[in-house]
C-alpha cells in the first residue's frame, strides 16, 4: 500500500505543492555541496553571537528555566524592548505594545494570520524578500507585487503605482525599509504618504524595519526614518523585527512584533497555535543584547558601512555590472548585462569561481537580471570573494 | 489619529478576533495572580530538563553555533530520531522521514498548512486539546468535532460516527492517542480501521502520538499501539511529536514531524515561512535526550503510573466525581455532578482551595461538565493539591 511520490504530492494542497523553493535556500543547498565556496547568499554575518549575550541564555538553561512561559514573552524582555525603543526613537514606548516571537519570520506569519484571510491581498513592493509572497500563497492569500524602478542608477518606489495596486480585497501594504535586497530606504515624506493612504483606506501597514539601524545616511543618523516617527502606537501599524541582524543572533530564532495593545489577546492566541511561545532561557540572552548591546550594534553598523564601501569600490569598475550604492541593510543587489538565468549563473559562480550569491529573480518582479550578495562578512574573506567574482566576470562576461 | 480598541479589533479577521482564549491559558493567567496556588493546569511536569540534555545545548550556544541552519533540522538529530524509532518500534526508519520543528504545535501547524486549505475540514474526536480547533479556525478552516462517549465508566470512540462526519471537504482525521485530556488509547484494531477508512477515501491521518510512551498497559508494554505499527512510511500519514513530554523539555519548543519523504521540499518551504528553522544549538541537546535519555524516560513513565494511581485512589471516593482511570498520557479528566460552569469552578478552586485545574469545556464537546488536571508533579505537592481539592469538594459540593 506504499504510495508513489506523485500520489503523495497530489494529496497536499496545490499552494503547498507548487510553491517554488526560495532561490536563496536553493543556492545555499547547492553551495553546501561544493567545497571551498565563500557563501554570501544568506543574510547573516560571519561572527557568532557575542558571549555577553549567549552566556545569560546558557546559564538560564542550565539553571532549569525550561518550562512553558508567557505567550507574549517574559515581562523582563518586553520591558527591555520598550527601553531600547525609547533610546532609539527618543520618545515613550510601553511594554504592552511588544510581543516576543520565534524569529522575525514568525512575527510576519502572526501578522498575516491576524489581518488577512483566504483570498485577501497584501501589496508588496519588489524586489522583496521572497518569504513574503511565499507565506501568503501557502496560506491561500494573494501577494500583489509592485515593482520598484531602477533608473539613472537609483531604485525608486512609485507611490501612485503602489496605491493603484490596492483593491477591495487588500488588507495591508508591506513596507520593508531599508529594504532587503536593494537597500532602498523610504524618506520620512514617503512614509507619511503611505501612512495617510492607509489611514484613509483602513489598511494595515506591515512594516519590516529589521534593518532600521543599518542605515548609511550622510548626516550622522543612527537609524533610518521609521513609521515609529510618524504613527500612533494605537493605529493600524504592525512591525516585525528580530534580534538576528543587530546582535548576530540569526540562529536563535527570536524576534518581536510591535502592535496596538488591543491586539494582545489575539496575538497570544496566534502564538499559542504556532509555537506556544519562545524559550524563556533564550529570552534572557535577548535581554542582555538589548541592555548591553548598543556599542556592539554601533560597531556592526560601522563595519557594515566599511564593507559596503569596499564592495562598491571593487565592483564598480566591472563591465556590465550596475547597482545603486545601498542606503541601508547589508546587501548589494546588482544587475549583470545580458544575464538571462540568474539561478544558472549562481550555480556557475559556485562551481567555477567558488563564490556564492543569491539569484535576483527569487526576489520577484524587478530582480530578473540581478544577483544579491550579503557583504556583512569577514573583511579578508569578502575581499577574496569579490576578487574571485571580478576575475570570473572578466573571463566570462561577454558584454 | 489614535484608534480605539474597538476600531482596531474591527480591522483584524473575524477568525482571529472571535477565537476564544484557551481555557487552559485563561486558568493559568488567572492562577498566576493568586499566591500559593498549586498549578495542575498545564501539561508539564515539575522538574526541569536534566542537565545531561541541557549542557550540550548550552555548550553549543557558547561555542558559537548561532547561525542559520538546515530547515529540516541538523542531520545528527534526524539520524538520532531514526535510531530512537528503531529502538521503540523494532523496525527500520530512515532519517529522510523526520523533520525538526519548533515544538509539537509547530509540527501540527505545518501539517495543517500543507494538507488543508480555506474552507476545508479536519475531523477531530473530542474532548481534545483545544489548539487543534483553534488552529483550523484561525486559518479559515473548519474543525469537525466528533464527541467520544463516556458510559459505564469508559471513554469510547464510535468509529461509525467518526467516519460519518467525513464530507467531500474533509482532508484529514486527527487522532491523538493516548489522548489529552481523557487518556483514551486506540487499540491496534481501531487504528487499522481508521487507516483502512482513510486509505479508501484518500484522507490524511494526522497522528498526535506525543504521549505514546506514557502508556499504562497490563502486559508490560513500553508504549501504546501506534500508526507506525501498521502504516507504510510512504503513505498519507503525518505524525506530530515533541521532546517536551518525554524528556521534560516543554520550554525548549522543539518537536518533530514524521512524513513521507516526498514531502521534504514542501515541508522545508513551510518551515522557512513559519520559523525559518529551529536553533541548531538546541538540537544538540535534543540529540543527547534521544541518545542518552531512554532510562530517564522509563523513569518518568514509571513515576507517572505511580502518580496516576495515587490520584485515582485519592479521588475515587469523592461524591459526584466520575472518571475513567486513564490508560495513557498524564492527565485525569473527571466530571463533577451538577457543575454547569467549569471556568467558574476553576476560578473558585484557585481562590478558595489554592489548586489549579483546567476547565473541561475548553476541550470541546463531551468535556462540558468536567475538569482536567495534570498529575505529573512532585508527589508531595500532588498529594497536597489533591487533599485541598478533596476538602473543598466535601465542603462545597451539594450532590
Amino acid at each position: 500500500m506504499a504510495m508513489t511520490a506523485e500520489q503523495i504530492l497530489a494529496a497536499i494542497t496545490p499552494a503547498a505543492r507548487d510553491e517554488p523553493d526560495s532561490g536563496i535556500v536553493r543556492a545555499a543547498m547547492y553551495g553546501f555541496t561544493v567545497p571551498g565556496v565563500i557563501p554570501l547568499w544568506a543574510g547573516e554575518g560571519s561572527t557568532p553571537t557575542p558571549e555577553a549575550f549567549a552566556r545569560p541564555a546558557a546559564e538560564a538553561l542550565l539553571r532549569g528555566e525550561t518550562f512553558y512561559t508567557w505567550q507574549r514573552g517574559i515581562p523582563e524582555l518586553r520591558e527591555a524592548l520598550a527601553a531600547y525603543h525609547r533610546r532609539s526613537f527618543g520618545r515613550g514606548f510601553s511594554h504592552e505594545n511588544f510581543f516576543v516571537t520565534s524569529g522575525g519570520m514568525q512575527a510576519i506569519q502572526t501578522i498575516v494570520q491576524m489581518v488577512s484571510g483566504a483570498g485577501d491581498e497584501i501589496v508588496i513592493p519588489t524586489p522583496a524578500w521572497p518569504n513574503y509572497a511565499a507565506t501568503l500563497r501557502i496560506l491561500g492569500q494573494r501577494p500583489v507585487e509592485v515593482p520598484m524602478q531602477f533608473a539613472n542608477g537609483r531604485w525608486t518606489l512609485d507611490l501612485d503605482r503602489l496605491f493603484d495596486a490596492v483593491t477591495p480585497r487588500t488588507r495591508a501594504i508591506a513596507i520593508n525599509s531599508p529594504s532587503n535586497p536593494v537597500g532602498w530606504t523610504a524618506s520620512r515624506e514617503e512614509l507619511v504618504a503611505i501612512r495617510d493612504f492607509c489611514r484613509r483606506h483602513g489598511l494595515w501597514i506591515l512594516a519590516d524595519e529589521v534593518y532600521c539601524r543599518f542605515f548609511y545616511g550622510d548626516q550622522g543618523e543612527t537609524r533610518a526614518p521609521s513609521f515609529l516617527d510618524i504613527c500612533e502606537d494605537e493605529e493600524q501599524l504592525l512591525l516585525a523585527n528580530t534580534f538576528s541582524k543587530n546582535w548576530a543572533m540569526t540562529g536563535w530564532r527570536v524576534g518581536w512584533l510591535q502592535a496596538p495593545r488591543a491586539l494582545g489577546p489575539a496575538i497570544e492566541r496566534i502564538i499559542q497555535v504556532n509555537t506556544s511561545g519562545t524559550p524563556a532561557f533564550l529570552q534572557k540572552g535577548c535581554v542582555a543584547a538589548l541592555d548591553h548591546g548598543d556599542e556592539y550594534l554601533a560597531g556592526q553598523v560601522r563595519m557594515a558601512r566599511e564593507l559596503r564601501d569596499l564592495t562598491v569600490s571593487m565592483l564598480s569598475g566591472l563591465p556590465g555590472v550596475r547597482f545603486e550604492v545601498p542606503k541601508g541593510a547589508f546587501y548589494l543587489f546588482f544587475s549583470i548585462e545580458g544575464m538571462t538565468d540568474p539561478a544558472a549563473t549562481v550555480r556557475r559562480l559556485i562551481d567555477e569561481a567558488k563564490v556564492g550569491f543569491a539569484p535576483g529573480d527569487t526576489f520577484g518582479p524587478g530582480g530578473e537580471g540581478s544577483l544579491r550578495m550579503c557583504y556583512l562578512k569577514d573583511r579578508a574573506q569578502l575581499e577574496e570573494a569579490l576578487g574571485r567574482f571580478s576575475r570570473w566576470m572578466v573571463t566570462n562576461h561577454r558584454a
